[in-house]
């Protein structure tokens, strides 16, 4: 795990250079304060994971390693954007994240609206930028695209806000999980595929191992929103259990969502067994989050 | 002008169909609050005069008439989107437009929030579909993005929040405006550009139609704010007076702002010389946008 923990890190470091990159003050810069505020939150450190699952799918399937660094990017954008507006006031009026007081506590709510907008719309930007070939570019805009809005992650906000408070079934709860958290998941791994060459096998596991990593994804969070800690994860703890929210925790006990969890991780890993070996970094990834719960 | 307006009636109506389309239930929406949202300022009338703008440069040019429709569409979601954004109570606090309630007081701030950033969303997915070659595709996608982002759209909004009590000069004004409004006016001509085939000097002289047309369409808005009367407009005049902002009327006086309407009216004229009378019905949009101020 030692060893993997360092590959981790070295790809977290690549992510950072590849955002402060992007996000270097433009010569035609208009308003030095609305980029302050998108850096503010894309730079905060965060463990990248999106990113690093479109990296560790293109080096598997010895694709275009560079695309696969400004796709990650923009879809870390897109991440941070979520973050930013589901920290407001009117939606999860969150205090902290990552440690750090939250982006409209810092610039204010028209600022940390601003900052979501301009985050998402230049993740579009960097997509159309990527040195691949358009069709494939179109291909990646398109994924993302449809994943992260109205029937994929905003979709999926969307009814988180409205089941808080609500007694949902499983299968209810699962069907928001699958679009507030799997599919920008999803769309990370589907990334790396289309910065690569790929047999149609080859894709449908890896998409399979992406469902199944968002949900043990969930479900660690909601654990951790149980059993963590507010100063080591950097994030108020227990504010499911403030909005009534259902959660794995809250459906199947504790040690059920910890058998939950096992049980995602082995389908998960099991998935990539056409890959053999050489699907040891994602597999340990799968590790990686499991253990994140203890 | 009477002929003219049947035209803009009509190009109108092919628009509401496309949005209506486009916004049409989907099978496997997930979130039918979050559509009503979207659809409630969408489809909420206006005058559609970006999209129509895509419209009239691809028929001059004799481009895909069918690639201007979706890609006008795309255009007037995130036109949509920026006004659903601009009304929040942290932003604008607007409580009418179009006549009608804003999108957060009919919705709730978090509702208006998400139905933004979906149409935002929605607008790129659709772009990856045009039906047109892939690179095509990118270059319309990354002029739309590169317009309505940081250095575009959102950073002129940005400014514009910052400049108000301010006292601005004419100059730092126009940055503002070019960027606020002149770039989504920009990329709604030149995307009809790239719906077609085009030679550098019409590309040129279109661009050069857009620019000053943008600046006329801010001028005549910011008249309207002083002369107008908030039932015809179906927004409330005299804000920027209450937020004590820079605007032609003030720098200029009303008669000086009506001159320099006049004056951009003209150069955006004759920037179409070119294309002799080809060139007709962009140069009535010119002459309507210019008559609206009275």
């Amino acid at each position: 795990m030692d060893g993997f923990k360092a590959i981790l890190k070295s790809k977290a470091a690549e992510l950072e250079n590849s955002l402060e990159e992007l996000m270097e003050l433009k010569e035609d810069e208009l308003a030095p304060e609305l980029s302050e505020a998108m850096r503010y939150t894309l730079l905060s450190g965060g463990k990248r994971i999106r990113p690093i699952l479109t990296l560790l799918t293109t080096e598997l399937l010895k694709g275009d390693y560079q695309a696969a660094l400004k796709s990650g990017s923009a879809l870390e954008m897109i991440h941070s954007y979520s973050l930013i507006h589901d920290d407001l006031p009117a939606m999860d009026d969150d205090q902290l994240r990552r440690g750090k007081k939250t982006n409209h506590l810092v610039f204010g709510e028209a600022k940390a609206i601003l900052a979501g907008d301009a985050l998402l719309t230049y993740a579009f930007e960097i997509l159309s930028e990527l040195e691949l070939e358009p069709a494939k570019k179109i291909k990646i805009i398109k994924l993302i695209a449809s994943n992260s809005g109205m029937l994929g992650m905003v979709g999926g906000q969307t009814l988180d806000i409205d089941a808080e408070k609500k007694e949902l079934s499983l299968a209810e709860m699962q069907k928001i999980h699958a679009a507030k958290t799997g599919a920008l998941i999803k769309a990370s791994v589907l990334s790396g595929v289309y910065c690569s060459v790929y047999s149609r096998t080859e894709k449908e596991a890896l998409q399979k191992y992406a469902e199944n990593l968002g949900v043990l994804f969930q479900v660690v969070d909601d654990l951790l929103d149980v059993t963590g800690d507010t100063e080591k994860l950097g994030k108020k703890v227990g504010s499911d259990q403030k909005l009534d929210k259902s959660t794995y925790p809250k459906l199947l006990g504790v040690d059920g969502a910890r058998e939950a969890a096992v049980e995602y991780a082995k389908k998960a890993k099991n998935s990539l067994a056409i890959f053999e070996e050489e699907a040891e970094p994602l597999i340990k990834l799968v590790d990686y989050v499991l253990s994140r719960q203890h």
